[in-house]
Formats: C-alpha cells, structure tokens, sequence
C-alpha cells in the first residue's frame, strides 16, 4: 500500500509499504477513506519538532475496518469508523474519567511500528478504546467530509468551548482564525452562546467563521481587538475567551478580553507563553483551563449532530487532493493559502 | 456608640465613637447583632498586611436597619441584613454580571469615612447594592449564628466549590482546615459531591469536618496527604481540588491530588504561590480558578438553606464573647486556639 513517510523537515513522500495485517488480539485494520493534514504535522515539516526521518505520519481519517484481531469486540469488520487523534485503551482510570487524551497506555499514531493517517491504510493497537463506529450506513461524500473534522480540529474546538464553559447565552470571543479557532466558533455556537466574536484578519476565514455562527468579526489584532471587544460588551468583556494558537501574543489577546469572573479556554499548544502569576488570576477570578482534547470521549456525542446536518464544518476544507500529491498538500498549509486539506487515499 | 479600632499590629481597642447618622441618601445605619473576627483581620493584627493605625475594623456581620436614606428602596428600617464583605453598588457591569466583589466602585468596609463591621453599628454606603435582607422574622440566636457565616467564610467556601465544579458526585479534596476550609467541606456537600476529602492534622477540626460532610480525613501533609488520596482513588486523584490556604504548599498538594482534567478552586489569598506554567496546565489539563467570593451574590441562594436547616456552619464558632473582650478573641484566634470566634455587641 501507499504511505505518507516524513523523510525530513521539508521532506514529505509517498513510499510503497507493505500491507498492514493484523498482529495481536486487539488490533484492527482500517482502509482509510478521507485523511489530512493537521497544524501540528507542520511543526515537524518545519522542523520546530522533532520527529525521526523515515516516520509514517497522519492522525485524522475515517475509514472502513477491514480486518479484526481476536479479542476486538466493539468493532466489526465492514464498520464505517472516525480515528481521534491519540490511540487509547479505554479502560485506565483517565480514559474511564472521559479523558482519552491522556490514556495510561495511550500512543500516538505512526509510533511503535504501527500506521499513520496518511495512507491508504492504517493497523492501530486497542482497536476497541480508540475507534468510534459511525451508527449509520450510506454516507455520502459531504458527510464523510463533515465527519472527519471530529478526529481532530472540531473536538479539539469543542474542547476549548467546553474549558471555557460556554453554554446558553454566553458572549465568546475566539482567538485563532485557523481549523480549530473556526471550529470553536461552530462549536461555541452548538452550545448556545447568544454572541460570538471571531477575531480575523482574513476575510476568506472571517467568511466561514461567519457561515459557523461568528456574530461579530474583529479585523484586528491585539490591543486594539481587546479594545473593540470592549467597546462592544458594555466595557465588560466577554464571558469565555477561546485561545485557539498557543503564543504568548495570542494569550495576552485573550486575557485581556475576557471579563472578571469569566472562563478561558484554551487548546493552541502553548509555545513560549509566559508563566501566569496565581495572584494576578485571583485578583480577576479569570479561570484558565486547556490540554489537548479528548477527542474520542467527544466523538459520540458531537458525531450525532454531525449526522443530523445540525453541525457541519467541512468548509475548513478548502481543497482536496488524492494522496499522491500530499506534499503538495503540506505545502499548501505551510504557506497557509489552505485552511486545511483534505486528502483522498 | 463603641468599635473596635486598630491602632498597629497587635492593638486592637474597643473605643467609644460618635454614633453614625446618615449624610447621604444611597446610605444605611445597621444595628449589629452579630459580628465576628476574619483570618483576613490577623493579617493586619500580624503586621503582614498595612493598614493605618485609628482604623475601624471588621467586615462580617448581622443586623438590623435602623435608617436608610432618601434614595434607598430596597432595604427598610427594621429589616434583618446580612452584610457582604464588600460594599458594591448591584449596578456596574460587574455587579451585574454577578462578580460583586468586583464592583467597579466597591469599597472595603471601614474605609472612606465610614464604619467597620466590629462595632455596635455601621453606616455604610450604597446599602441597596449591598446589604442582603433576611426573609423571614422570628430568626433565634442558633439561627443568627449560622447566619453570619454568609458574610464572608460560607460564600468563600461555596466560592472554592463553584470554581472547582463541584457537582452531583464528585469526589472532592478540601486543604485547609480553618474556617473557609470546613465551610468549602459543607458547600461541597450540598453541591452534591460524593466524596470529600478533607486535609486536617487537627482532631478538633476534622470532628467538625466530618460534622460537615467530609467522608474521608487525610491526617497527613504535602506528598504524604497526595500519596493518601491517590491510593483512596483508584491512582487517580479527585475530580475537584479546594485550595483554601493560599501557600506554595497548599498549591503543590492541591495540584498533585487533582486528576488529570479535573478541577482547582483557589480562595486563599496567594502568598508567595509561584507562577504557573501554561504549558504544564495543557499537559495535565487541570483547570484552575479562584478569587475573593461575591459574597452578596451567593447569599440569596446559600441563605435559603441556611433558613431550611439544610446548612448549618455555626459550628465554625468555638467561642462566644462581648465586644468589650474583642482583644482577646483576635489573641485566640492569632494563636489558633479557636477557629473562630463570635462577638456580641
């Protein structure tokens, strides 16, 4: 079969592989359907994280299982499937308190001689803790699209809206114009808050963050999008702040927009963000909480509105390639002309 | 009328001042059946925290109206009040928004020219955004008594719940054993939580712990204590961590007692508490929130089951004195011979 191999910063190729088969008792197979590229890749592609040369890379896809090993009960062959982006075994205290994210024995895909996403097919370990079974026959091509984003961007954008406690009627301000940040506003939305604010300065993303529920688009940056949101929320701010990058600039924009007493919610994987001072949050009430997010302990309760039509975000795709041309794919995002692209095996 | 003065770390004195009047129309004169001493107060009597000698003193208390002015609507002559540890105005954006303790133009009592809350009455000001009134006539000295704590130590507590998230059962971790702490053990309980872990290495106040609601006592500190209740929690931790010191040491147990994804509830003022890292918050997802309690937004729901009987913290006062013996109440309680100590005009 075709695999993406990480040869190096830069360095993205298609290699022939052999064909995954199945090795222990609790692995399964999946030929993949739709797979893509996440932010997080690119930090191996730029060489910002380190990653072995000759790596089979990729964590989001869905996919038919193909095959199952003995002790794999909850999935059967011929299952239609969404992957989140960490495997785990489902039976560890963390992953019995929702947090699959942080699995006792949990791995990430592409490690331990097993598969990445990005192929045309993938073995994993603990079959039945990871993969979630999409409870429905024909799906077509649209729905396969809006599927996919739960593996990933769109649990992950929950994640923030959950950590911020967004719920009825909240005011939120998202941070990040990316998948995620996107994502959070469709989410955000889902959950009931009354105003969403989408701090863009890309008219294209601006656009869809709108078509996601964004009310108010903030074209700019920093103090003067605090300043603005402000301005817009009675001098208060707002209820929930969404910090969807991980800088430092990032989080200063979300502090400073969130009101006293309110909730941020963060997911950007933070890079050099400066300690937060315990007296300075308690002299705000300003909560902070974030983590990568649990994607399979969201999947079966957002796949249901995914499946309904009431929850859709598969215009973050913005193009679609076959597989062969992924490192086009990867270069497409590093230049962040594509919000995110969608791969097909 | 009499109040209690400080006149430098150390001396209190109970003084003979001119009985308050009221000089503008948002104010109030309360005649102060119950007051009490603070672990706040011993800050300033410790000489750790500044405040000007020939300052009134004391922020918790119960009374009676005994004149209002001409623009007070809310608050009539005669009725039974509660006051919040901070004075607000019910108006601002923040009071609004429920962050009382916030309020744009909040002050401190004793503050400005008027009273404190240790003495035979207070004149405040903006009493209509303030004071808290008793539904109810016919209220006994039991029922003063577990009143009074919704000034300040049982909204503090409640407080560290809510931010913690505590919920229908949770398995929570109280640090503290003063006041705020065994108040943070009864709110907990009436949030629903399950199990309740309550740090004590004193016998007296884990009897009083255990009175109200702790199911497990951890006689134990710092690694001992986490080790204790990891083992009680399946290696997990618990959901909700209590933070109601306010020590580097009291942070560290607290945060190696929370589970992966749970939650920390901080209300005791930070002192030399290091900063926090952002990044070992995401690798851990451990959510953290705290602040001085908007005590005047709590109490209307928390003095509901204060007058059911449902909640009852009166025990926290282990001794009962006159005002004129104020002096010696701060000395016992600066020596930790009582939790707290009640004071009777």
């Amino acid at each position: 079969m075709k695999a993406t191999i990480f040869q190096g910063p830069g360095r993205i190729e298609v290699c022939e592989v052999p064909d995954p088969v199945i090795q222990k008792a609790d692995e399964a197979v999946v030929k993949i359907s739709y797979t893509t590229i996440c932010g997080s890749d690119l930090w191996f592609y730029r060489g910002l994280s380190p990653l072995e040369a000759g790596s089979h890379i990729g964590h989001e896809f869905v996919g038919t299982v193909e095959a199952v090993g003995d002790r794999v009960n909850k999935i059967r062959v011929g299952d239609l499937v969404v992957a989140p982006f960490v495997i785990s075994d489902g039976t560890c205290p963390e992953c019995r308190a929702g947090m699959t994210r942080f699995c006792r024995h949990g791995r990430f895909w592409g490690t331990g001689g097993y598969d990445g996403g990005q192929g045309e097919k993938a073995r994993l370990p603990m079959a039945d803790g990871t993969l979630r079974v999409v409870p429905r026959s024909n799906i077509d091509d649209h729905m396969m699209r809006a599927l996919l984003p739960l593996s990933d961007v769109l649990s992950t954008g929950h994640h923030a809206a959950v950590c911020a406690e967004v719920g009825r009627g909240s005011t939120v301000a998202v941070i990040g114009d990316g998948a995620v940040g996107l994502c959070a506003v469709a989410a955000s939305k889902r959950l009931g808050a009354s105003r969403i604010f989408l701090i863009s300065t890309h008219e294209d993303r601006a656009k869809i963050g709108i078509r996601f529920g964004a009310t108010d688009i903030i074209s700019a940056r920093s103090d003067e999008a605090i300043r603005q949101v402000k301005a817009l929320t009675n001098d208060l701010g707002v209820d929930c702040g969404l910090e969807c990058v991980g800088t430092a600039d990032a989080w200063n924009t979300t502090l400073g927009m969130v009101r006293i007493g309110g909730n941020v919610g963060f997911v950007g994987v933070p890079h050099d963000v400066p300690d937060i001072s315990v007296s300075k949050l308690f002299n705000n009430g300003i909560g902070v909480k974030g983590s990568g997010a649990s994607a399979g302990h969201y999947i079966p309760e957002l796949m249901q509105d995914v499946l309904s039509g009431k929850l859709d975000v598969s215009d973050i795709f913005t193009k679609t390639i076959p597989l062969s041309d992924i490192a086009e794919g990867y270069r497409d995002m590093n230049e962040r002309k594509e919000i995110k692209v969608l791969v097909r095996p």
